[in-house]
Parts: structure tokens; sequence; C-alpha cells
């Protein structure tokens, strides 16, 4: 969307009420280049009206030219500037609630003492009720370092703190998992995975996130190994996921056969190794992987996939992925006739999609169209309702067909918003979870629902 | 109450309309011994009659002869026999919510991205904005290792869980504090300490739970020096606070005066240390303390008190509270003319008040009226609420007069359903760091609210 990298601010304005002030107010706002989007009006009275109004400016610079430029309209006084994102964060975005009403003795010894002890033995005696007697079946660990945060890079785990609590808010919202952040004190990788071995116990799963290559490779993997719910590291699977479906997808679009393609992965961090894996996983084949460090291509072959170089790749493959996080890597001149391209980097992508097309490309975008956000609430809602003690490459590569089945004609992928999309995921990687064996829940009425 | 010991279910019968139905079937059960309580008319039709009756049942052996009683009476259908609180904990008893509905992409990109990576960038360049702009401040970390659930010792943390979902339901409807739980792995001081560490940034406080001792006073040590944020281990300050509160409206009701009283305690695991320490704290003079362990009693001497025995505590001291678990441990003929005796032990006291009464005793209460319910809500939330680094004997000792002042006439403590108690005790809590100079957070609004 041409605002997503936009500066957007409410204004609330008093103006004196007779005609043309509003009309000289947004003509003062156009000329210094500002857009507006809502407009509300708070008070229409006789001698003034007061109205919100948003507005767009490219940056705070910008911002503050808009705002001199109202002061100078006639009949206009500029009353607040409101940040209503900040706003909306105050207090942080999630709660933790309690299911029942406390409102008489008698619920309090429902709820607690005594009549807990008896729920309590029920589990001492048989360890399984924890899934039905207790809420760890719906809590999500949401883990991180802060090493790695969005765009961001290392900004420590409690400046990642509102991404996490943006997570939790989805997970409950797409498939009402409760996810409870935990920020690390600590970036060492045998702590973190110690740690998060030490407060296993809480959860029905333990989700990942924002934790920087390679270390998150190991600290996955020694976690799968060591607990026996699902593990998932986000930055990883979720967006492999997710470019699968939008790749599948493309390609059908495209008309080729992504099977017999030759693909090129340029940059092996968290995404790009397991895009590699997830598709290798899928063709069957070993994919062209560059990267500016020997130690990832290294672990890309170890994986089955053969070391390249940037150029290398524009020149033979038919699908090219990037996630190097370098704007403007791809070079126009280097682009194939017919390939298809995923520049994925955010904000700006390796090459813009309309350069590629015009360069030759038969189908080309950025990263706006893959959103995490289509992953990783399905995923783990149905691998902790198959109560599966991992989360296998067919549970994946279910769910990312799921996502590219359920894309509108004419779409890469769904709408993130659909409700049903998630649980479809859901179903699909529960679906997996029993045909493979890995289902440890009773699942007789989990695909009726 | 009298039905605090016994077996409660609800059964579904299904009555022939006709007189004289239900009074025999309720004659029936009260045949058997059984009790009854609130009985509901789900359907009344032509030719029968299905209530909800509940009753109460000495033990499951008990239950098992009523219902039998039940299906031999004429004209009556026993439909289902349900426990409520087990149903009530089905899927647990708290949830993560999402403060803010995202229906709208405009939504998605205010609470996730892009919009939260300014706030991200702000709390990064300057922490403390975290306190204003994430839940970390609401969120209060519940950590068990399961070693001394409630009544019912060393279960696991798993089991325990039940009773920590209790606590977060709670923190929640007093006080809207967001307990989240954390089950732990292990049961070594170490570990818990470098764990609970690990993940205390994501918190607000931390509040141990149901650790037992000695390891409880070493983790807690321990971890008030490592963490800049309040940690408090509930079983013993929070059980202190209670006892200390029941304690000052106990002596003033005998009229004495518990600061020139001698004092006795009688077991000094977690709670009788904590007592001990307060009480000692309050009075500034050392008191009698015994227990089995000669560990225990050296801890009391380094704190400042003097170990004793049984016997002599029951010869000397106007005041003496028991929290030994030990049913019966103290018999009528050690009772001293004016004694005021606290027997704390659940289910069983140490001595049934009565009995210490009709031996001389001026005042005997047990366990019953002790409810921790009254302390950890107020107590966090004033801490959390003046971001504290630490709580301190003072903020405690705030505690337990607030709560004593507030006991209606003729109670020894007020209703831990009022909601109004635990905003007084916050607020107390939170005067005291004003006032010691230990409050980091601006509070010149919070005492009008």
């Amino acid at each position: 969307m041409w605002w997503e990298n936009k500066v957007m601010r409410t204004i609330r304005c008093r103006n004196v009420q007779k005609p043309g002030v509003l009309g000289n107010l947004l003509k003062a706002i156009g000329d210094v280049g500002g857009y507006v989007g809502q407009i509300n009006t708070v008070n229409f009275l006789t001698y003034h009206v007061d109205r919100d109004i948003v507005l767009f400016a490219d940056n705070e610079v910008h911002l503050q030219k808009l705002l001199d430029a109202i002061n100078q309209v006639p009949d206009v006084k500029l009353l607040e500037v409101r940040d209503e994102v900040l706003e909306m964060h105050q207090g942080g975005k999630i709660a933790v609630r309690s299911r029942y009403k406390i409102e008489t003795l008698q619920d309090l010894r429902r709820v607690y003492t005594p009549g807990v002890a008896e729920v309590c033995l029920k589990i001492k005696n048989e360890r399984s009720l924890a899934r039905r007697f207790t809420a760890i079946k719906h809590l999500v660990a949401i883990v991180t370092d802060g090493t790695a945060i969005l765009g961001l890079g290392d900004i420590g785990a409690v400046a990642g703190m509102p991404v996490m609590e943006g997570k939790a808010s989805l997970m409950e919202t797409f498939v009402g998992l409760s996810g409870v952040p935990i920020l690390l004190n600590t970036t060492d990788s045998q702590q973190i995975v110690d740690t998060i071995t030490n407060i296993a116990p809480t959860f029905g799963a333990i989700q990942l996130e924002d934790i920087s290559a390679p270390r998150c490779f190991q600290i996955e993997e020694e976690l799968i190994k060591r607990l026996d719910i699902p593990v998932m590291h986000d930055d990883q699977h979720g967006t492999s996921v997710v470019v699968t479906a939008t790749l599948l997808n493309a390609t059908k679009m495209a008309k080729i056969n992504l099977r017999k393609s030759i693909i090129g992965q340029i940059g092996l961090g968290a995404a790009g190794m397991s895009i590699s894996k997830m598709l290798m996983h899928y063709t069957q084949k070993p994919i062209l992987g560059a990267d500016l460090s020997e130690e990832a291509k290294q672990r890309l072959q170890k994986a089955g996939g053969i070391p390249s170089t940037l150029e290398e790749i524009m020149g033979k493959a038919d699908v090219v992925i990037a996630t190097t996080g370098v704007p403007g890597l791809i070079k126009k001149e280097m682009v194939r006739k017919n390939q298809i391209i995923l520049a994925l980097s955010n904000p700006v992508p390796e090459i813009e999609p309309e350069v590629a097309l015009a360069a030759g490309a038969s189908f080309a975008v950025d990263g706006k169209v893959v959103n995490n956000v289509l992953g990783f609430p399905g995923i783990l809602r149905g691998a902790v309702d198959a109560n599966v003690p991992r989360i296998s490459d067919e549970m994946y590569m279910a769910a990312a067909k799921t996502i590219a089945d359920l894309a509108p004609k004419g779409e890469l992928v769904p709408n993130p918003l659909d409700k049903s999309v998630h649980w479809a995921v859901a179903k699909a990687v529960a679906k997996v979870a029993l045909d493979t064996g890995m289902a440890r829940a009773d699942l007789a009425d989990y695909f009726d629902q």
C-alpha cells in the first residue's frame, strides 16, 4: 500500500463555523504534499467545529512542515496531534484474563481452594489429564532474545516486546491460542536452550521468534530433540511455508512446473535456509544457494543444496528467491527472460517488481505479499490440537498447499484476516499428524467442526 | 464451613410428575446421611420434571451409597452425575487475550507490522518506555517447581498448574494484573534462579509459589539480589502478612499488647519463618521458635529468634502460632490460661479452636480465617505500580495493617472478595514506596484514584 511507509498522525483542528474553512485547511495540507485519510467531526457547534483528521507525511520533517502550514490557515486552530498507533500500544496489547467470574465464596472455592485440590490430584495420578484440566494445551510461549527483531535487527528482547505482543494478539484473534511472550535475558545458545527446557512444561508449544542466524538453527534443533511438544522458529518455517504457498501459485499462473524448475535462493539466513530446505523437500532436487558467508553456503550443502553465486543463480535459475536485506541487489541486466522473481526483503526489495517485469521476468513480487501471519497461527493450532511431539516437513508442506489453495482467483495468497484460512491450515496439519501416526490426541470429531 | 471437606456433585434426576416424589427422593438421600444444596428445576413438563440437585457426600464411597439409594427411589430416574468443579477447570481457568480487535488491514498494521516498528525503536532508544508501551508492567510470573503445592506437597509442577491458574484468576479479578503461570522442569535451586533470571525481562514482578523449604529461602534471596523487580514468595510473605493482620485484630479483641507479648512460633517452614521475621520486625523483640529440624531453628536464631521447644512455647508464650501441618499436635493440657492460639494447619489444625477455648485460651482460630488471597494481589499491584526494585519489610507491614484495619467490627479479616480491600493494600504499599524513596514511578495521581 502506498501509505505503508508513511508517518501517520491524527490531528484535531478547531475551525470557525463558516463556509470554506475546511476546504482551505485541506488545500493547505495538499499544497505541502500531505495526504489526508479519515475525517471525523467531533463537535459541531454554533461558532466552531472540531474535527479529527488523519494525516500522512513522508517523514517527521515533512510532518512538521504540514503542521506549520496548518498553523498558518486562517480560522483554524490546531488543538492536538495524536499518534494513535502509539496510543493503542499503551499498556501493551495483551492481557491474561480469568475465564470465570469470581464473585462469591462458592466461586472462590471452585476456582481455587479447596476445589482445585481434587483437580491437582487427578493430574498427579494421570499426567495426561493436564491437557483437559489446565490451560497448558492452549498456552504457546513466544520466545525471543531480541537479536533479529522484524526489520530492526538486534535491538534487545525488551524493545522487541511490542512485536511479541502483536504475535500473541494475532494468535488469539485467529485461532484462539494464548500466546505468552517470553523475553530472554541472554543470547547464549546453550542458556537459551536450557531456559526454554526448564519452563517448557507450562506450554503446549514453543514459538521461537526473531533469533538471529546461525544460532537459531542450533537452538531450534536442540529444543526439538529435548522437548516432546512442537517447537517452531517462525522466521524459518512460518516464512518458508508462506513463500512456498506464494511460489506454488506464482508458478501455476506462469504455467511452469515448480518440481522441474531450477530454483535459486539468494541469502541463506534463517528464512533463506528454511525456504531452501522446504523447496528441496518438495521438489526432491537440489537448489542453488548464494550467501556472503561461506559457513552459510556449507550449511546449505550439508542440507543437499549447491553453493552458488548471485550471478550464477540469476543466469541459470527459472525461479529466484531473494531474502538478503540488501535493497537493489539484483540489477535489471541480471534478469533472465521468463524468470520468476520473489525479491522479499522489506521495506525495500532486491529488485522492484515493475523493474524485474520490464527486464523480462514473467512474474515478480516483493515482500509485501508474503506475510507470516498466514502461517504460524494455524500451524501451531493444528500441532497442539493433534498433540504431536514435533512438526514434520509434511505438516509444513500441507500448510503451504492449503494456503495456496485458498488464495482467491488471481491472487497469490488468501486474506490473512480470514479466520477460515487459519482453521483450514490447522486441520491440514492435524490431518498429516493423523495420517503419519504422529497424532497423540483423539481427533475423531476434529475434521467435522 | 462444614462442607469444605465434602465431595460435591450435581445430579440430574427425572421425576414422575406427581406429588411427593421429590420429598421421597430427598428423604432417601437424608436417610443415607447425604446433604443437599441448591435444587434447580430444569424441565417442568406434564409427565415428568427434571431437576439438578447439588449433593454433598463425605467421600467417594459415601457418594456411591447415595447414588445407590437414589436409584432405589420409585418414580425417580438418575440421569447424570456431574462434577462441576472439574467441568469448570476444563481447558484451564485463564486465557491470554488480545486487547484489540483485529478485523481490518488497518488494525493489523497498527497492532503488528509496520506500526509496531516505531514503538520498538522508541523502547530501544529509551528502555524505560517499555513500562508505557508494553504489557510488561502488568505481567506477573507465577513460578512453581511443584514441590509444595497447597496442602498436597510435592506433586510436581504440572499437577500444580490448576493452583497457579487459580492465583492468576484471582490476580486478574481483584487487581487487574496478568498472572502468567511458569511451571519449572527442575527443582535445583541454582537452575531455578538462573531460569527465572533469564526470563525476568518479560515481567513486572515475580511471584514464587509452592516451593518447598529450605530451598525457597535461598531462591527468593538470590533472586531479590539479582533482579530489580519485586520478587515475592507468597507462601512466606503472603501468609505472614495475613497472619499478622489476623493477630493485630485478635490481640486487640483480647485486649493484649502484641508488642509486649511473648510470641511463640511452632513450625519454622516457609510460612513459620516468615511469620517469625515479620513479628520480630514489628515487635522489635525476639520470638520463640520450635521445629523438628535443627537447621530450621538455627535459621531462626540467625534471624534474631530464640530456638525453643513445643512445651516451652506452650508454657511461656502469650501468643502461639502453629504452622506445622501436624493435626492435633497441641494437646489441651498444654494450653495456658488466656493464651491466644492460631493453629493454622489445613485441613486439620494443631488444636481445634473450641478445644483450645475450653482449655482456657482467650482466643483461638484455625487456618480457615487466614487466606493468602487477601495479601498477594494488592501487595504486587502496589509494588509494580510504584515500580520498586524490591518489596521492603515496611511494605509488608503496611499491607498487614491495612488488611487488619479493613476488617468489619467483630471480624478478624475483611472479605477477600471485596476489591476495595485489595486496592487499599496496593495503595498502602505504594505509599511506603513513596515515603521511603523506593518508588521509581510517578505516583502523583495514584492516591486520588
